[in-house]
């Protein structure tokens, strides 16, 4: 029953998150004791102008 | 105030959409005893790369 | 897969929570053709002093 | 460490995200004694297709 | 509609919750361009046990 | 800037949770190329009556 969500910059390849997925699922089954077919793992992938941090937007940092 | 939230895999019609809407905040407000106008459902419409159980995307299952 | 979380005040019983996780369970299954095995129904009681609509946390406006 | 996240409506410009992502990462700082490279904002923005309240989802209020 | 949802480490008072809860709002008003009564916040206290950065769970760094 | 939530029941030792923050965040800085410093993970622990899997809640599923 675990779920796991990821929210990253928007960009990362479907390899990327395919072996996240795995490598995720493996840890919580192991470490937490639960099984794969129980474990979820959601990936939402975030735009530079909808993240800030210092009050910045990841879109303004560059300039 | 009830939020909900409902997360589906992507391709949900709007009518469908629209049914669970109605039908969500109906049971909210009489089981949990409040009104329609507090009661807020939103949906997230989630693309199968985004989405994996027993550490395998979804769009990778079928293969 | 579906995921649904349903935000509410705190104090809603154990009995409403069950009723509820069914017939939102019932709707998802019935509306979005998914099964409900596969279908995750998250409860999250939140305290009166950790909500806030019109800018005011609502353990303070009945004062 | 505080997280901020902000579900609105899409439609709003990069400008009011900046503005808001400053005024709001302010406040966090000023009010909860934290620094700014601590904090971050995420915005979501929901189509209106997606939400509901009132049990109708707001693409089909106007109707 | 907008939802602003603040997570924070456990500790901050109830008069910092209701000062961000109203400082947040008005900025969201002012700058989104909607009303207070539409404007809900939800605070999320975090254990510190509950967050890491660098792979350390706070309650572990001042170890 | 990943931020990972990781939703489990209640009930994890804070050894594991320390053990997943590191390995969950190893996993993503080598995989999705970021650094520890940004990374952040958060464990959010579910009550069995707050989780509910075929529409009954998992404090109910032993009976």
């Amino acid at each position: 029953m675990p779920i796991v969500r990821v929210e990253m910059w928007e960009g990362r390849t479907h390899a990327q998150k395919a072996e996240l997925a795995r490598v995720i699922t493996e840890a919580v089954v192991t470490i937490a004791h639960t099984t794969p077919e129980a474990t979820i793992v959601v990936f939402d992938d975030i735009a530079k102008e909808n993240w800030a941090s210092g009050g910045i937007l990841a879109s303004d940092e560059a300039k």
